[in-house]
């Protein structure tokens, strides 16, 4: 017996993990945009500045996003080639869905046709 | 100030919780090569039947597996098109990063060239 139970540490269960919240997830599309404060990112969310700040620690955790150290203002950033990793993953699955998809294309035509046939 | 926090709940928060998890994902590697029952899942991972169970769980929750309710089996099957939406929403992104691969491809260029002109 393996044990393939790899620490829920690793980046890629990270990043997901990060990315499994709407708020944090509504973060990183501001940030696409362009940097902002940590003042610029709350105020579209009804909820405290330290629920904000733990969101933040999350995505900067998960490689998502960085915030400089040094300007006083400490806009944070998007890093988007943290996102990578986990796209990649989920492209690994794309033939099974669209197989799937034109299965279920083709099934539903044939039952189109069937119909036209019988009336 | 407009309440952006959607519930922890919604389908694609589901689904990306589900997959930041290293063994719900090597189960659904497992699937991807064709159904299986608890006992066929559970055999490369060294944790007990009840934990595999609740793995099992998250993922039918997340809607990325189904299990029969009729057969005896009760094999569990992948569920592809239940990942679509979190690789729409991360390639959302892929223009992003790929731009910033690029600029760092360019720097990296003429880094070198530099260096070759100064030697």
């Amino acid at each position: 017996m393996t044990n393939m139970n790899a620490s829920a540490g690793d980046s890629l269960s990270l990043a997901l993990g990060a990315l499994a919240d709407p708020t944090r997830r509504a973060m990183l599309a501001r940030l696409a945009q362009g940097e902002a404060t940590v003042t610029e990112l709350a105020s579209p969310f009804d909820i405290s500045l330290p629920a904000i700040t733990k969101h933040l620690k999350v995505l900067e955790r998960a490689g998502l996003i960085t915030r400089s150290v040094d300007a006083q203002r400490r806009p944070c950033r998007l890093r988007p080639e943290g996102l990578q990793p986990a796209a990649d993953w989920l492209e690994g699955y794309r033939a099974l869905w669209e197989q799937r998809m034109d299965r279920m294309s083709e099934y539903a035509e044939r039952l189109a046709r069937d119909e036209a046939e019988r009336s």
